[in-house]
Formats: C-alpha cells, structure tokens, sequence
C-alpha cells in the first residue's frame, strides 16, 4: 500500500474538511453497483469549483496518485472503484444547473447534476432532457459512461446529447472541448472522445448537452406478444417503417412475472411485452399508434393497454425503470448480476434466443429486458449471494451473453460501459483497435493516474 | 525536394501502372476547390483493396514518405494537397457498395464511393443515405472532413451517419473501430476520432453508414421574407417548437439574384428566402406545413411557392445545390472564395447582420447560403482573380466572417473542415485542447507521414 500522507495533506491544505479520509466515506466511494470486488480510495474529495478539481489534479499528478471521477455510484460495471487506491473525486457539490438556452435547445451544467434534477429544472420551459438510464444518475457520470436508455431510439445517447465538455486534463489543464454551435468540423471530435472514457482521460467539469422541446402529445402502451421474436419481429419492421418510436422496450415473459409481484397494483400477463411510448402532435401520435397496431397486430399481438394521462405513463416508466430490482421478486433474498449487450437489430431475435438457452443450461432465473430498437439488451441473473456455485454459474451465464453478442456482430456493452467488468472482452472485440485506445490514454495521461486499471491496454 | 524515387520504385513493383507520377495526373491530386496554394504530389496511387493500401501505408512508413488520401478534390480547405509532396492515394477505384441491410438501416462502402452512387444503388430498398454536401463527394472524403449539407438538421452530419470505419493507421496496421451495432460504450469512440480526422489520423478503407427510409410524403417550398433576421426568426421558432424539418436552408437576396440569373427557367422575387422540405407521412407533412406557415407568416413570409412533384423538387434542390457556382453569374468572369462558419442558433441574425456589415465594408458581392436549422452560414465572395486588391479583401472579409462567428461563441468552420485554409484558427477556437490533438497525433503518427500541415499545430 502507497504511503499518500502527504498527497493527503496537501489536498487537506486545499479543501479542508471537504477532504475525507473517513471509513465510511471511502467505504462508500469504493464500490458501484456491480460485482466487482471492492477497493477503497485513500480518501475522497469534494470539490466545489473546476479550479479546485484542476488543482487537485495537479497535486495528484505531482505525486504520481490515482484519481477517480464520482458521480453518485450507480455505474454498473465497477467504474468508480480504485482499483490501486488514490483519491476519489466526488463531484456531488458541483451540481448547479449555470444556463439554460431555450432557443438554442441546450443547457450548461455541472457534471453532479442529475438527470431528474436537470428535467425538475427545465420544467417551466417546455424543454426536457432525454438520456435516462434507470437509475437518477449524475450527468458528468452519464457522459463519462456514454449511458442511453428507453428514449434513445428516438433522441440518441450521450454520444448525441453532449454538445461540448470543460475537462480537467491529467496535468490539471482546464480545456473546452467544442462551442454550443451545433455541428463543427474544426478538428479531432474531443467532446465524443471523453464521451464514454470514464474518467480515463479527463475529469468532466462542466457540460453542455442537448435538449428536446416536451411534445405536444405523449402517448404510452403496453402490448402483448405470443412470443418475444414476434415482439422483436414487430419492432424491427417498425424501426424500418420510419415509425419515430420515442420508447420501444421488450420485457420477456420472466421479467413480466417479476412486475407483477413487485407492482401489486399493475397486473400483467405473463406473456412477453412491449412498453410502447409515441411522441408528436395529436394526429401524428394517432397515427404512429395506428401504424404501430397495424404492424404488431401482423405479428400476434394481443392486449393493449394504454397509459393515458400523465400520472399512468409515470407509473408505467417507474415501472419499467425498476425493473431492474423488481425482478428481485422472482426470488426474494436474491441478488440480480445485470449483463448488458448490443446487436444489430436484425439479429437481436437470434441473439435473445440463444441466450434464453443459455439460461436455462444454466438453471438460473434471469429475466430480459431490452431497449429493443437499439438492439440492446439486459438479463437481470437472480442469484443467491452466499451460493458460491450460483454466482459461479451466473458468471458463466454473463460470459456466454458477452460471446454471443459478439459471435452476432455486436458489442459486449451497449450503455453500462466497461469499467472492470468488461475489460476481458476489450481485445476480442476490437482487435488491434484497443492498442490505439492505449496510445491515446498514454499521450493524454503518460503517468497512468486518471481512473487506472479501466478500459486499456496494460493500464 | 526530397528524393522519393526509391519509395516510388517500391510502389511500383506493388501497384504497376497504377501508381502514376504523369504530370497530368499528380496536378489533379495537387489541388481541391479551395484558394489554397497548388503543392504537387510525387506519386499518385491507385489501390483497389485495403490490403493495398495497408501495403503502400507500410512502404511509405518505411521511408518516411508523406501519404495524403484523395477522394474526388472537392474539399474547400486545401484538405488533399500535398504540401510536403508524397504519395497521394487515390481512392476512386475502391468503389464498391458492398453490403445494403435493409433491417439495419445501414450500408458498408469503399470509401471511393459516391453519395450519389449510393442512393441509386439504394432506389430498389426504399432506403436513402441522407448527408448531401453540395459536391458528389466521397463517402471516404466526406467522413474524413465530417461533411454534412442540407438535410442535417433532420438526419446529422456524417458524425451521427457513419457507425463503424476500418481504417489504415500509420504503420499499415488495419483496425475496426467499431460494430454495425447501433451503440456501444465500449471504449473509446474511435469511430468519431477519426471522422472529421481529415486523413492526418489514417485512411479510411471502408466505412458502415446508417440510412433512413424514404418517407412516404416529401413536399418541398420556398418562402419569401422581408429581412434575412425574419428568415431567421422563423427558423429558430420552427426549431423550438421541435417541427422536425428535413431542410430548412437560408439564400440572402443577393444569392436570390443569382440563383435567378442562372436558372432563368426559374424566377425568383429578390429577397431574402428559406428553401424548405417537410418528410412524413401524408397528414404528418400537411400538419408540419401548416404549422411552418403559421411561424412564418408572424414574421412576414410572403409567397411561398411548392414544389409538387418530385421533378420539381429535384430540380429545386439541385438549384440550391450549384447555388455556389450559380452566384457568379452575379458578376461574370469572377471566381467565388467561399467561407464556411456555424454558430449557437440564437446569435445566427446577429452574425449575419454583422458578416453582412463586413461585405459591405469590403466592397465586394458576396451572397449568403446557409443551413440555417444548424446555425452554419456560408459566403460566396465574387472576386476577380486577377485583381490582387480583390484577392486581399476578399480574404480579409472572410478573416472578419471566421472572427465574428467566434465572438458568437461559433466555430470557424461548421462543415468545410480545417484543411490548411483554417489553421490559422484552431488555436483560438480551441486554446489548449489544440494541443491536446497534437497529442494524439503524435500518438497515431509519430513520424507525421499522415497528411502532414494538417490540422495540429507544429505539424
């Protein structure tokens, strides 16, 4: 264990009692939502100012010290841990909305501001943000992991929302990385290359991302479906209609199970579902649902069931959202291992199969859902924590996913990102690609601080 | 000079008669359709696969030979010429569309293909590849400078278009940098690196692009409008209220002038016009059109008159598209300096107002194009190039357009790139982040033989 004593001191000097050092504290910086085992910073601090992350940077740097960005923890895939200690840079008091530009359809924020607090913000301005990974994530840790969600079909991932970023450079340089100007060709795209770093290049200070203006008619739905490839079915010749789909997720017949008893108060059958939302005009809406019906009513559909005011669509996307712990129900007292892979959609309905399969080899529980219209696709794998050959199994369930997904022409991760849990598949899936990821996190971090251990190479 | 003949030899025995040294030829690959001095190539190399490439990249290596990649000259920056000589690689005879999947929406090209050539070959599927600088570029050309054009607004430029590259790095190593998956965070977004890379990062061999579905009813328009700021008032409101326009293209009265002079089958009044398409379905256009003309006619739109039939709509476009070479007959025996700058949509009126304010100063004509939906504005400055006082103001105006869009927190260029022609620039658009590309340059090519004077300072 490196002695950071005077690493220590030195931020203490800067930051005073917003630098901690106290076990709870470091306990709760050390770990995210995955399974990855944990690892406590040597402390963790709370900056208030881009100035004071550039300066802490800049005594790190000094001192050869590993920094780790941190949102609010619920990165999936072990992003926030440190794996070789170091200070955690905990963003959560730099979480100011500073500019909304209504007519320019963006907004300027700190990287702790969450998305809920950002769409409570913008509410009077007919505006709304639109990335929305299930849990109320920060967006500097959105941008970080380039999350998406159910509205990206329709609206992009952060990949397409951050216009611009002001990073903290492994020197502690302060850059900007682009204008509120909506396109440029001025040079290498920096803001999409600290998009989706986790924090291995640059830490996210400031933000200026995309907005939508609210439509004029939201319109939510579920649907039945006899089988999920005829719900896969369904969606691909929707997507390939033109049909502007805002939400196209698919929850299988297991997961249907799981929001029935954790939803007393929704009943569903257990059949594979589509959760459906429209957005446009009145007319547009009326006719996207009748298209919509006409294409999943070739494929078998059954019930739908529409969510319509405000307050039912709310609920259906809470829902939907909690998913992830509502499944949990399936099997009380279980713990759920989430798998998160991205296909091509025309060989989405293969993929979900052969991973169905899988699951039962595995004699697990693992309900599915999917952001279907990206191809992408989760398994919730119910496990017994203490049941060591379950965890092992569930573990040999993820790794077939992972081979699969990439045996389809896919990636091993569509929105959770790499983190440490997706580094074994880092070379396979991109080949002599990943070296050059390792010579750009060298030129920009030569001394290996930001956030190591996580995307590269030998880092 | 420097000595090429034994590269030249190795290239030879590779490639045959398709490595030219013929003046003709390497003075075609000497030059775009920029103001930029004429640098000639010493070699000029015709590949037809990306093992050849690979081959002529490794050769060049070796001997510390600059390569340039070439699509079809008609970048406006002095992109393609090869200002420290070398070899220019041609890539026109990599021509192929090799894969349409029509349940993808995507396609996989050489990077010699055209756009043009893509959409006929895409009429059968009902499918349309959307990014339309003026030129028939190359799709390789066109992702190199991160082009986008009229339908941008709607669809995105070639940085929302293009999914995946396989691309030759400096060494000859060929990498993917990605999957026809539609989203991944796995990684780093190499994809986006390198478009917009402008050849200074590697040679694009192939590239996987999204398409869009026809839609079923296209209606294009033009508007008349008292004011260019009434014009452009419109746009903003039209984009606020989220109508989701495929085109919405700004001509200022003097191009209007031109346009008339040059298309005497069409007339137009000679005021200030948008150049609008609506796509959707049937009663979606009819609502969006609606809508506009509601928008429009608050702030003062006269004649709108409407494109019907898709002969009209093609001639319509094709008439905004030689928009650029229609304006000289506003002054005949002239030559055009185009200059290429986009900024946050709420300060667009203010930037034209003031770049017009400089035409004026300059005493010269200069008429206005602009995609205005993004905030990206061109001028055609009319000079006569043999007037050297014609050269030195045109080129001072198109210094103060380049100045005024960055004190509106604008980029100096929207579409055009950076070439050599702006170089001069990138430092202030950028500040140290300039530097941080220069890093990664040197990182994929540490002995500058990628298109060097390119893009990074000291390069």
């Amino acid at each position: 264990m490196t002695d950071r004593s005077g690493t220590i001191e030195r931020l203490t000097e800067l930051l005073g009692d917003r630098l901690s050092t106290g076990s709870s504290v470091r306990e709760m910086h050390g770990r995210d939502e995955a399974w990855t085992p944990t690892a406590l910073p040597d402390a963790v601090a709370f900056p208030e100012s881009t100035e004071e992350v550039s300066r802490i940077v800049a005594i790190c740097a000094a001192d050869g010290c590993p920094v780790i960005p941190f949102g609010i923890g619920t990165s999936l895939e072990g992003h926030v841990i440190p794996v070789r200690g170091g200070i955690s840079i905990d963003t959560s008091r730099m979480n100011k909305v500073l500019e909304i530009h209504d007519a320019d359809l963006d907004a300027v924020v700190q990287p702790g501001v969450t998305r809920s607090q950002l769409n409570d913000e913008l509410r009077a301005s007919g505006l709304m943000f639109t990335v929305d990974p299930g849990a109320d994530a920060t967006l500097g840790g959105m941008a970080a992991t380039r999350a998406s969600g159910t509205n990206a079909v329709r609206y992009g991932t952060m990949r397409e929302t951050v216009l611009a970023l002001e990073v903290v450079l492994a020197d502690g340089t302060v850059i900007e990385t682009g204008t509120r100007a909506k396109k440029s060709s001025a040079g290498y795209d920096l803001t999409r290359l600290f998009v989706g770093s986790e924090g291995t290049l640059g830490i996210i200070t400031k933000l200026t991302v995309r907005l939508h203006g609210v439509p004029e008619r939201i319109s939510a739905a579920t649907a039945t479906f006899p089988t999920v490839a005829a719900a896969v079915d369904t969606v691909i010749l929707a997507i390939q209609s033109g049909l502007p789909m805002a939400r196209i997720e698919l929850l299988d017949e297991v997961m249907m199970q799981g929001m029935t008893l954790a939803n007393p108060d929704m009943s569903f059958p257990e059949v594979p579902h589509l959760f459906l939302e429209f957005h446009g005009t009145e007319t547009g809406v009326e006719e996207q649902v009748a298209a919509f019906r006409e294409i999943a009513e070739e494929f078998g559909a059954g019930d739908f069931a529409w969510a319509t005011n405000t307050e039912d669509r709310n609920r259906l996307w809470q829902a939907r959202h909690n998913a992830y712990y509502a499944c949990k129900a399936l099997r009380p007292g279980t713990a759920a291992m989430v798998t998160d892979v991205c296909v091509p959609i025309s060989a989405l309905a293969d993929c979900i199969a052969a991973s169905k399969t899988a699951i039962e080899d595995a004699g697990l529980i693992a309900p599915l859902v999917g952001h279907v219209g990206d191809g992408n696709f989760h398994l919730s794998i119910l496990i017994d924590p203490d049941a060591p050959d379950e965890l092992r199994r569930a573990q040999g369930l993820a790794h077939a996913v992972n081979r699969l997904a990439l045996e389809h022409g896919g990636t091993v991760t569509g929105e959770h990102g790499v983190g440490s849990g997706k580094m074994k598949y880092m070379e396979e899936e991109h080949g002599p690609a990943w070296a050059v990821m390792g010579s750009i996190k060298r030129a920009l971090d030569p001394h290996g601080i930001l956030n190591p251990g996580k995307i590269v190479p030998g880092n």
